[in-house]
């Protein structure tokens, strides 16, 4: 189903919003839970919360049924017991309403004969009255530019991400987890069971959006799969979308059954349909958030021969073996650059060459610096990946002041075009050292770089936006072979 | 070189240690600040620090020379420059010291000829002299128990690990995480190069070491691959051996070779060596601890099935494509459990199965203590594995308690024997929430639980427990076809 601007305007930018369902007390869900969001988010638009046995709630006025509203709302949030949504819908279309969002779970996710009948009667109702509905089983549009922002984190953040998704649960952490990054959403839309609006009809609206500038996917199911195909040859080429495929295994198809009714369909057809499509194909929440990450941050490199700056012998060896492993380059340096880092690297305790293992890199900023424009020059680098360790007792560094905040201050001024990206690990059991490693991951994040918690999942990410790059150029029209219709 | 019960006693519980080499001020590196942490450790020896130009450093007497000191000291730890090692080895063993520690840099790591020749003037004159040294370029020997901890978490903790690596900084790294989740150490020796006692000498002393129960290795080299392979095969049928091979790839063997002067072999000798040994081959840094966690902690399970107790249906979905793609199984639950699961979970927004999918895990303690109590009856479960959540305001739990020290107790009273372990999920830029993670996995390690901040780390560290105790029970005397001496 094609959704038009004005569609796009309901859902993701509404004037006001009824609220079918809204209890007078709270709970972790329902209409309640969300109408409260909505409140906290500081949405600027008019909320109609509908419920006769309330005045107020949450001290705005309640109206007791749809007729008295003073306006035709621009989206109804149905939140009523399943058997009675298909009514809900009536009344609300006999009021013009015509844009939906179905929180309410109880549908063919259910895999009974109840569910399906139920789920039928509401795909009849809504083609019925000509009305598009997300849902149900679903936590609905996202948008923090309007405030619309009913789960996830609290106000958000706009930026360029455009995230569709069958799990809700998926798309609030992700969404929290981006904010807490500083990496913006522009729109996300959790759509359940999909039984109206899918998933595909966001790409479609979403690769016409000019706000989004990279699209993350969580799919358990397509009902079309030709169609996913040609969308994402089209899209793809010129917004990345980053897609974790839920059910890849017989339990976690077996589970996404029982999650959103999706029939998740063979692996195989799948890998296929993802190696002819242009999509970048992540299986974790954390490779789905380095991949949007890195892809709404990082440009083009012109190859994929990575400088490793850091410091320590034997992490010098790891990320090197791990770049290489993950298909990077390592490449080594021009002559002109180890003339100048032999020049600026002890002999004993450091290795100068690629990976450099200098500790000076955790404290000097202006010796990073100085790395950084060798490395900007020399013609085997294209990207530059730092290391940045959290000053710790273990290391003997409890006294050195961070320097970060000179560092990011330091970078932002230089001309240099080739990226750099940085990593900061803080794993471990001890509070202070995980919070001052988010902090310090945060601060290079705001600052508009891409930063990981390792290099594995750096050096992955990275991986994939070569392979994207690549990919994109020699993208073919069509191939033979697959059937992506039994998808 | 085999290490008698009285080498280990002098390396590792020393009474004397005196250290040559410290200067008057700090720094991060060298005599002074190991000598530093000894103090602050609580070290409860006799300590003696040598400079003809202090008085005392850090409130401790120092002494112009060797020849005043009241005793000969169990051990020697020598920070001097690198030309005036062997003629300070020379000086200590006059005095009767055997038993040496060589911070020192600057040897055959180098690359050079100068170098080399150093190494072999070393090698020559401890040959000479009969005396023990672990080095050069290292930090040598660690062991919390004896508060012999210069380097690491200080104090660090005791406990069941023994770790050996060529790798200072990858030790240090490894004891501070380990000790930040109460998982102890027993001995820890960073080797550097290994010119006199190299990483074997320790391995086969560690393995009749009754207090070690878990080894990891960080390797770059060994000069005698058949004697690793022996080793292994012998030491790792009753403790696990978790190792790091570092220098896989030409780029991490490059850097290698100027780290510790290793000659990293042929990555397929390795593989090939790796198979045949009995040791579990980890990559990085958090794949290390990862094991060692998991081995010290997590008993032999009857089989790989997994119960996966969580909450979100995407995240339910992705948890069981994870588990199943790393090897582990998540078997259909008994008709016994899945009467119970139906009886105690709702229809909608909820998946009973496995995995299990119903919010409620996530704040009922009493509720989660039922779930593990089915899954021990259940025949087709050995593991169970534990979703956690930190409260949060994305999935509108902000004044959700945090329920861990009562899941604790509960969890501790149970007279269950299928293991247990957890996934706590912190991720991202959000301080607090690092924070909060952090603490909750610190609270589950404390009280001897595997606990693992995502769900992939958790499956691949299963999957390595499940391969070593069904190798283990097939691994064969001896195979053909691969020339370990080559390493």
């Amino acid at each position: 189903m094609r959704l038009s601007p004005e569609d796009m305007q309901k859902f993701f930018n509404p004037q006001s919003i009824a609220f079918i369902g809204v209890s007078r007390s709270g709970g972790r869900f329902g209409g309640m839970s969300f109408f409260s969001k909505y409140i906290e988010a500081g949405y600027a638009g008019r909320l109609y919360p509908i419920n006769p046995k309330a005045d107020r709630i949450l001290g705005i006025k309640a109206w007791p049924d749809l007729a008295g509203l003073p306006e035709k709302p621009d989206l109804a949030m149905i939140a009523v017991a399943a058997a009675q949504v298909p009514e809900v819908i009536v009344a609300c279309a006999r009021k013009g309403i015509h844009h939906f969002h179905l929180l309410t779970a109880g549908f063919d996710e259910l895999g009974n004969a109840a569910g399906e009948a139920l789920k039928q009667r509401l795909v009849s109702v809504c083609r019925a009255h000509n009305v598009l509905l997300i849902g149900p089983n679903c936590m609905g549009p996202y948008r923090p530019a309007a405030r619309l922002t009913a789960w996830g984190a609290i106000p958000g953040r706009p930026g360029p991400l455009g995230i569709i998704s069958q799990s809700g649960g998926m798309t609030q952490r992700l969404t929290e987890y981006a904010a807490s990054l500083g990496l913006g959403v522009e729109k996300a839309v959790s759509v359940g069971n999909g039984s109206v609006l899918d998933a595909l009809d966001f790409l479609e609206a979403f690769g016409q959006d000019p706000a989004i500038k990279v699209i993350g996917m969580y799919l358990e199911s397509v009902a079309d799969g030709r169609r996913l195909l040609d969308l994402s040859r089209r899209i793809g080429q010129d917004k990345p979308i980053i897609l974790i495929k839920g059910g890849e295994t017989e339990v976690g198809a077996r589970t996404a059954a029982s999650h959103t009714g999706a029939m998740a369909g063979s692996r195989a057809i799948w890998e296929a349909m993802i190696r002819q499509a242009n999509m970048i194909h992540v299986r974790t929440m954390d490779e789905w958030l380095d991949a949007l990450m890195t892809f709404a941050r990082v440009a083009q490199p012109a190859s994929d021969g990575v400088f490793i700056i850091g410091g320590g012998g034997g992490s010098s060896v790891i990320y090197g073996d791990t770049c290489v492993r993950e298909g990077l380059q390592v490449p080594a340096l021009s002559p002109q650059s180890m003339d100048e880092l032999l020049r600026i690297t002890p002999a004993a305790g450091s290795i100068a060459g690629n990976p450099l293992d200098h500790w000076q890199v955790f404290s000097d900023t202006a010796y990073l610096a100085r790395l950084v424009d060798m490395a900007e020059q020399d013609p085997a680098v294209s990207i530059i990946l730092v290391d940045r360790l959290i000053a710790r007792n273990a290391f003997h560094m409890q006294d050195t002041p961070d320097p970060t905040p000179e560092t990011i201050a330091l970078l932002k001024q230089r001309k240099g075009v080739k990226p750099i990206v940085f990593v900061v690990d803080s794993e471990g059991g001890d509070p202070e050292l995980a919070a001052q490693g988010a902090a310090m991951r945060a601060a290079f994040s705001e600052a508009g770089y891409a930063v990981f918690p390792g290099i594995a999942r750096a050096a992955a990410a990275l991986r994939r936006l070569g392979r994207y790059y690549g990919k994109r150029s020699r993208m073919p029209a069509s191939q033979p072979g697959i059937h992506p219709e039994r998808l």
